[in-house]
């Protein structure tokens, strides 16, 4: 399928301290976007700081992977934080990343919430607002990386700010196109063929087969490709290879 | 003494969550620098974003207040951080700040070491380097607030930042310049005319009188009054009058 | 009515660091149980091992506050915690207590959840189960504070652990003896003699007037009064002396 | 030579969160005593919970770790903590375990220092008397593991604490017998063979080689091997092969 690209994301960053996770060097050769953690779930400033410079040095992108605040957690968990409280933890973390971004020669240039807290604003409204609100109050030009069809998308939109789909390369949906929960059996695919197929049905055919077995529809901007899970390399290679022999272009989302 | 001016700073922004620290209210009606904390000895970020809204409202300059990372000693202890952690906690804080800062309709204006940073930054060469290297990294034209004659003020001339010096109005001085450690006796000032007395003399004829009665040289661009002290309002709310009495304006530093 | 008596319990020891909350010496003068914090919603343990020796003094009973791990958000936040973390985390919380009221010749005597804890577990079966889990893997034999009719008492019951009903002096009550939410208009109560009245009719009579006029019962072992509002130490003093001047001794449950 | 025991620890637990350290089930097989972290330097409740179950359904015995709080660091950064915060910060790390070791079936039965603490105390005579403190508060009974010479062992002896001295199977020691600090050449030995005939000649001959090629005697009642570094299991295993194979019984220190 010529002219065709796609954007390939991982999270990144996520150590913590003398703590670290999964192979940050590894995945910023295969990635297009970096997800790079904030401090809130994971990072801390000087971890930030090196993969900040590593991801420039490679042209790779950097997005902002904003969180609630939970180190102890990993960001996993829900918490029922204020609009106001949220708002302002999330320019917090962008500003923080910023600085780190730009001392690197890059910059922070789009928004990708985490964990926890992206799975609340794919439906909770107050939070997905003061989380779009937080975006547009430090830049009305940053992007923000999410679920298709979810609330945090058209509060996003609402302010003005673009959205940008991504998919999830190992991740079975339900027939309504939302992810299948990680608490259902299935939920995590890792075959490493299957989940390359997938990805290119995805992308050039706009198109993926639910867990049900029907065929659904899906609008991919970007693909997520996990970095901290086994044999995580091994299919983010897998996935990029299978995209260039297809002809797919591996480039940043515009 | 028509036609001088100095700058009034204090410390605001340090309460957490829930706690509060001082009247950040009623010292922007005095100061013209906020001296803004950053998260990591205090400040949760709703805090900060409502102290840089209320700092912008009145025109008060908003300077980023770094410290090492300690919210249970609130940055009064020395911890022996390495330079390149130091680098990076102290750009990931003015990043954080930034942020808030320019929602608010400001900017973080100049940086000033919080506390036990303050201190070891007077002598302690690597971690002088560190804090300049962070304030440099994140933007070169951003004034460094600090102790005259400081190995800190020697590192950041070095790279080329603005040094201001400051003086401090309620604290003993030693025949050297330095400050009289808080353990010894009359290392705090606690009478408002004396305080006041003393800035007047410190602004007005660049001296003040050291711990042991002889008269000491002390070259002040700013004045740092406590935000946090019993009497702390009644104190700066003094120092602010004489000034003004004595002719002399209040402005932030040029 | 002579013979009755009733214990009466107020949060203390929720200051950080240099941040402090409430006057813990003026209610230790009033109570007769401390939930004393353990350092997770707040409390540095320098601060909680004061406030044991400060309650062991006045021979006031000690109980740990457990919460979720949430400083910045005070434990008024609701975090989806599994019900492992939330075990381990409780047990935790009451070991550090311990260590520091046994040191000042005290014990933790009792468990009483804190905030956004206390709430959920009245519902929310897994943390309510997590939490009686917790009490009773450290020592079946504490006693659980907290609300009559809720899960976590069922859960609590179910392992043996003794429930200690307690009832608020200056909150409203619906009409099925649950709390009116803080967010409605009427929740909170601020009129001291009113809420004298009231603690005397829920000891005493064993009823309460609901916010829709109806008298509710309500049974009652202890009182909890608020440490940390407005007029906190003239309500719970106030209340105290209604006790006395009504023949109520004012003792710990027993 | 029959008869001779000697005792194996190594610092266990910590990880924390999603982060893990080390191989806990593997050391856990190879130690005599296992150092749990007690969650300020590393260790989140649910992850010490599980070491501490582990190593009580192996018999290893369980000691407190205790250290600055120091997520960040990882406890390796010296802090001017006041002796009256690190006393609480000791005790109450202390009650922490303790709860999660009991609710094992086994207890806490001795204290190590960690990182930055361990080696602060060795000279410093303030934080070393403040830790002291605070493992007498806690439990006269308990013993103290540390450096054989240091002002710790002083300090803990004065108030009556047994001291139990260590010698590190990978480390350099200095004429002095002193350690010679990790910044130096040769500071930690790799060498598989080398570190388990150092090990014997400390267990069974009471000296071991210094850096200087001198001679030097050592008092040893347990061995310090670690879990962390890379070949970690293997050095552990090979000093306890060779331990068994010259006839030294591993037990935990009397």
């Amino acid at each position: 399928m010529s002219g065709a690209a796609v954007d390939l994301n991982a999270d990144l960053g996520e150590g913590f301290g003398v703590w670290t996770l999964g192979d940050d060097d590894a995945m910023l050769e295969i990635v297009t976007s970096a997800n790079v953690a904030c401090g809130f779930h994971a990072g801390d400033p000087a971890g930030l700081a090196r993969v900040c410079r590593a991801a420039a040095a490679r042209g790779v992108r950097i997005g902002a992977q904003v969180s609630y605040r939970d180190l102890a957690g990993f960001g996993r968990r829900f918490i029922d934080a204020t609009p106001e409280d949220l708002t302002a933890d999330v320019m917090y973390q962008i500003g923080a990343l910023s600085a780190l971004a730009e001392a690197a020669g890059s910059a922070v240039s789009y928004v990708k919430p985490h964990g926890a807290l992206y799975n609340s604003i794919v439906t909770n409204r107050d939070q997905a607002r003061a989380v779009a609100a937080a975006v547009h109050a430090v830049d009305p030009g940053l992007p923000v990386l999410g679920l298709s069809g979810s609330v945090f998308f058209a509060e996003a939109a609402e302010l003005g700010l673009r959205t940008v789909a991504e998919a999830f390369a190992d991740r079975a949906y339900q027939p309504d196109g939302q992810l299948v929960s990680r608490r259902e059996p299935g939920a995590v695919l890792h075959d490493v063929e299957q989940i390359a197929d997938r990805v290119i049905s995805m992308v050039t055919a706009g198109n993926v087969t639910a867990i049900d077995g029907s065929t659904i529809d899906i609008s991919v901007n970007s693909v997520c490709v996990h970095g901290d899970s086994p044999g995580a390399v091994q299919i983010a290679t897998a996935v990029r290879d299978r995209l260039t022999a297809e002809g797919v272009a591996l480039a940043p989302f515009s």
